[in-house]
C-alpha cells in the first residue's frame, strides 16, 4: 500500500441553514478544501452521508455532487455508516489513494438535517440502530444512550456532574472556534438544570440537530510533500464493528467497536495512547466520550468520568479531548462530522488553531461512531 | 494494486418476500457466496443498498448485517449509487483487496423494495434523481426514460417493436434462469399491448419492483488461485459520472458515464469490445439496453434497436446481452443488482449456467447504471 497524507481540509458553515440547499453547503466545504491543496483537480470523491432519503429526499449524492462540482465524470461515491459516515468516506478515500487506484481523492461528508421536523428528525436517526428490535418499540437515539449511562453509572459510580464535565469542557473549547454552532460556555451547573431528554441525559447533555458539510483531500505521501508545505500523514485507518442491537452486547458499558478499531490503528501507527497529542471523539451524548476515552485505553476501563473530572482531558491537561468542541458545542451534521474531525486533527497538526491550538501537537487520532457504537472508524494522523 | 478474483458467488430468493425480513434475505445470499467460496471467514465486507431509510427504515446496514452474519467485529461497510449501489459494492471489495487492506472481502448487495406501497416506492426511486430540479415538479423514472426513447426514436428512428425485442430477449432468457423472478416469455404484441405507463414506456418495457439480495467473496488473485478451482479474474474497475439532470446534458439520448467508464475499463483490460464474450447490462427499462450498447461500443451510437432487432444480442448471437434474463426478467431489487450481474458473469465464465450458457465464454463485462445514467459502474471478468 502506497503511504497517505492530507493536504487540504475545507468546512462550510455549520448550523441551521435554512437558506442554503444541500448543494451549497457541500460546495462550499469541497470548494475550501480543494483551495487549501492547491489542486486543479480531483481524480476521485467520496460523499459520507447518512440519511439522504429522508432527510433530504436525495440519495444519489455521489453523482449528484459531483456534476455540482464541474468535475464530472470523475467516479462520485456515497458511503453511510450513520454518524460514522464521514469517518468511513475517509477511510474509503484512504484507500482508494493507498490501493494505486486514483491520486488526488476528495472525501467529503454532508447533512442537510434542519429541513425536517423534530419528529421526521428523530425517526431518520433512529435508523442507525435496530429498527426491528429497538426503534419500532419507542427507544430514540437519546433513550438508548441513557440507558448506557445509567449502566456505567451504576458499575462504575461514574456521576451526573462527572457527565456534565464533558459538556462543560467542550462547550469551553468550542467557545474559541469560529467555526462551531454554539459558541458560548456552560457551567455543570446550567447542564445539571437543562431540559431533561432521557433520564439521565438532559439538553446540554446531547450534540445538536446541524447542517453542515466538511471536506479534505487526500494524496499519496510522495505527491503530498511536492505539493504541501505541511502535508499530514495518515498513519492508520481502522474500522470496526459491534452488535447494532444494545441488547445483544455482552457490556452495554463497554464499546467493543471502538476497542477493537483502537487496537488495529495503534498497530498501524506503531504508537500507543500515551504517544498522543490529542484526541477528536465522538461526543455525540456526554456518556458517549466517557466511554470512548476507555476504549481508547486514554485511561483505565471504568474511569472516564474521573478523568474529564480531573481536568485531564481539557485543552493544557495531559490529553486533550475534543479541541474543537466535539460534537457537543461545534454541532453534528451526522454525515460531515467524520470528516471535520479530520479537518480539525489537520489544523492542529499545522499549528493553526489559534486559542484553542495543543501545543507542540505531534500525533492526532480521530474516532467517529455510528449509532450507540455498532460501528467506529479510527484514523491517526502525524506532522509529516 | 495487487490482482483480484472471485472465487464464490451467492444469490436470495428474488420476487416479492413478504414473508421474509431484509437481514434473512441478505443472509442468504451471504452464506451462499462464503459456501460457494470454501472459506471460514471474511475479513470485510460491503453493502450497496439504495435506500434503506425510505424502504426500509433501516440505514447503518454495513454494521447490522456484519452483526447478523455473525461476523463482527469485521468492517461492514454501505456504499450507495442508486441502481448502481451494487456495482459500486463490489469495486469497493476490489479496492480493498487491491490496495492489500484485506485479503477476503464480502460484496454484497440488497434491496426489499415491496413492504412499502406503490406510491412510496415510486418516490423512494426518484431520490436517485434530481429532486429539486426533476421529481418535484412530477416526472417519476418510467417518465424520465420515456423522454430519452422519445429523443432516441426522433433521432435515429428507433421503433416501437426494436424496444419490444429487447423486453422479448431478456424473457427469453430470462425463462431458462431458475433464479428469475418472471420465467415466462413475452411476445413483441404483449409488450406493445400491455398497460401504458410513461408513453412510449409500457408495462413490459419496464423492470419491476423486487425484493432480493446478491453476494461476491473477492480475493487477491494469487489466494484465488489456491482456494478456488476455477477462480474469475476481475479485468478491470472503472466508474464515472454524468450530470444527474436530464436537462443539463449535451444529448439526452447517449449516456455518456457508460462510455467514459467502458473507455476506462476496456484499457484497464487491455482488450475491445468485440473481445467480449457476453455483456450484463442495465435494461432497467428496454430504452436503457438500448442505449446501453452504444455507449459500450458493441455497435454504432444510434443503433442499439437494429443490433436487437437482427438478433446479435440474443443467446447465440455474435455478442449475447444478458443472458440472466436482466433486470427485465430476473428482477431488479435496485441495490442488490449490481452484484448479481458479477453473479452471472461468473457463473457463465465457469460454464455453469446450463441452458442459458454462452457458449465457450471467455471475457464477460458487467455495466450498473444509476438514476437516467449519472453514474456508471463496470467491470470485466476472465476466466483465469
Amino acid at each position: 500500500m502506497r503511504e497517505v497524507a492530507v493536504i487540504g481540509v475545507g468546512l462550510s458553515r455549520w448550523g441551521e441553514l435554512w437558506e442554503q440547499s444541500h448543494r451549497q453547503i457541500w460546495t462550499d466545504a469541497a470548494l475550501r478544501a480543494i483551495e487549501d491543496a492547491s489542486v486543479d483537480h480531483v481524480d476521485a470523491m467520496y460523499v459520507g452521508c447518512m440519511s439522504g432519503g429522508l432527510f433530504m429526499g436525495q440519495e444519489h449524492l455521489g453523482a449528484l455532487l459531483a456534476d455540482q462540482l464541474g468535475m464530472g465524470p470523475i467516479p462520485g461515491t456515497r458511503v453511510e455508516s450513520a454518524c460514522a459516515s464521514g469517518g468511513l468516506s475517509f477511510r474509503q478515500a484512504y484507500m482508494a489513494v493507498a490501493s494505486g487506484m486514483h491520486d488526488i481523492v476528495l472525501a467529503t461528508g454532508l447533512e442537510k438535517m434542519t429541513d425536517v421536523d423534530g419528529g421526521a428528525a428523530t425517526y431518520a436517526l433512529s435508523t442507525a440502530a435496530d429498527q426491528e428490535y429497538e426503534c419500532y418499540h419507542g427507544i430514540t437515539f437519546p433513550g438508548l444512550y441513557a440507558m448506557m449511562a445509567r449502566v456505567h453509572m451504576h458499575k462504575y459510580g461514574t456521576t451526573r456532574t462527572q457527565l456534565a464535565q464533558v459538556a462543560v469542557k467542550n462547550h469551553a473549547n468550542g467557545a474559541m472556534n469560529p467555526g462551531a454552532q454554539f459558541r458560548h460556555k456552560v457551567t455543570a451547573e446550567q447542564v445539571m438544570e437543562s431540559a431533561m431528554v432521557a433520564d439521565p441525559m438532559r439538553l446540554l447533555d446531547c450534540s445538536p440537530i446541524t447542517d453542515g458539510a466538511a471536506a479534505a483531500v487526500v494524496v499519496p505521501l510522495e505527491l503530498a510533500k511536492k505539493l504541501s508545505k505541511q502535508p499530514i500523514r495518515v498513519a492508520a485507518s481502522a474500522h470496526a464493528t459491534d452488535s447494532i442491537g444494545l441488547h445483544d452486547r455482552d457490556d452495554m458499558a463497554w464499546l467493543a467497536s471502538t476497542a477493537h478499531a483502537a487496537e488495529s490503528a495503534y498497530k498501524q501507527a506503531g504508537i500507543g495512547p500515551s504517544d498522543l497529542s490529542f484526541c477528536e471523539v465522538h461526543d455525540c451524548f456526554t456518556i458517549a466520550e466517557i466511554m470512548v476515552v476507555e476504549a481508547l485505553g486514554l485511561c483505565d476501563r471504568g474511569r472516564g468520568g474521573p478523568m474529564v473530572e480531573s481536568g485531564m482531558s481539557a485543552l493544557g491537561g495531559k490529553m486533550p479531548v475534543n479541541p474543537s468542541g466535539g460534537l457537543k458545542s461545534k454541532g453534528h451534521p451526522v454525515g460531515a462530522t467524520g470528516v471535520a474531525q479530520v479537518h480539525e486533527a489537520v489544523m492542529q497538526l499545522r499549528g493553526a488553531c489559534g486559542d484553542r491550538q495543543v501545543k507542540g501537537a505531534r500525533w492526532g487520532l480521530t474516532q467517529n461512531m455510528g449509532g450507540t457504537g455498532a460501528s467506529t472508524v479510527i484514523h491517526i494522523f502525524e506532522k509529516a
